[in-house]
């Protein structure tokens, strides 16, 4: 089973504060890299993995999905979501990732944003998510990038010449990393990317297109403190369809 | 036109000393890694771009493969190569993989170790590599890891907690890259992991797998100062195959 922190109340409480929980996709960086791995949504059958307060279940209904379901294990997260609408053709439902389920090939696209780095078993996560998409179908999805997960101090430091640096360590060792983020003793799980990538393969998807988010030069510029995630990767997005 | 760094002579003298210059494929850690992603080899076309002394060029003949042909752009390494094998089926020749021009569909196997982070454009050299493969045919290189590449000191430093770390920085800053490695003014060309998978798939092929190369444990234990080796990655190993 994996941790609920989102039901931690100080943990909620911080996340509701952030720019993605107010003001939704447009209040995440990353996003406009993401949306541009979707297909074109119309009639889609959809399932979000971690759906959160929603925000992207309800902008695929608006580009035209035929019917969405998202889950998550966060009852705060899911009544945030269900106020929020009351298009009957999305479906809220309470899942933990670790123990997916789904009906075989029911969905055409699995969409996932930063919930599968709290997933210990990648390689059952995968065939889970392989599994309940028709053929040809697809998986995007964002996850924070192992460089980010993986040192055992992760947070910006001092180069010997005075650059800021990413103190990278424990990057080939792979497992849990308990790290105080908005509450503390948050619990993620460390993967390398390519044992990412080669889950996903042995999953039975083809890789369409992986990218390291890096904001552009224009959210540089009007986000003067984006500039130091030149130094390095922070999310990990990927594109993938199903044999 | 790339950097001939291998034919400097303070360069290829330290080159000469390494253990994969003296042992050959056996006295690089990653070889096990690469090696397992080759197919079989018997009776294929094979092509080594930056084949060094030629170490892999008469394994793949030992290993059955019909003909060989061994590129690179350093004389002095075309000369070792030339001298230590009689075999006709093999043949070496001059070339700079910056400007690579072969034959379409000629080979079913394209081999390159630690040589493509000397090119400065990915794009091209993935598209005439790609090119020259016959349909179905498999591409097996490895290449500095970008982790390795990007940071203004690259080399090993200590964090705030004493814990060795590998001072990233500039990860996302794709463009040459000046360190003395054996001689001062080694001129490497840094890009992304997604890059490197991106062009890959825009250039025709498909991704098999991906390697974050690191010593086993068996490996850490025979030789102690690989252990270090587990707080990043050093070298990116692929293995993809064209359409």
């Amino acid at each position: 089973m994996s941790q609920n922190i989102y039901d931690d109340p100080t943990f909620f409480a911080g996340y509701s504060r952030l720019r993605r929980s107010i003001e939704g996709l447009d209040g995440a960086a990353e996003w406009p890299a993401l949306r541009a791995m979707l297909p074109d949504m119309a009639g889609l059958k959809v399932v979000d993995l971690g759906c959160g307060m929603g925000w992207f279940c309800r902008w695929a209904r608006e580009a035209g999905a035929a019917a969405v379901l998202g889950l998550d294990l966060s009852a705060r997260m899911l009544e945030r979501a269900r106020a929020a609408t009351s298009d009957p053709a999305i479906v809220y439902a309470t899942a933990d990732l670790a123990n997916l389920d789904l009906p075989p090939g029911a969905f055409d696209l699995a969409y996932s944003s930063l919930a599968f780095h709290y997933v210990a078993d990648g390689a059952r996560l995968y065939q889970a998510v392989a599994r309940c998409l028709a053929p040809g179908g697809r998986l995007v999805f964002s996850t924070e990038h192992p460089i980010y997960t993986a040192p055992t101090r992760p947070s910006w430091a001092k180069g010997e010449d005075g650059e800021t640096i990413w103190p990278l360590n424990r990057y080939q060792m792979e497992g849990p990393r308990v790290t105080d983020w908005l509450a503390p003793g948050v619990i993620k799980h460390h993967r390398t990317v390519a044992t990412t990538v080669n889950l996903l393969i042995a999953a039975g998807f083809v890789i369409d297109r992986i990218e390291e988010f890096r904001p552009s030069p224009d959210e540089v510029v009007a986000q003067p403190a984006l500039s130091v995630e030149l130094a390095r990767p922070m999310f990990l997005l990927v594109c993938a369809h199903r044999h």
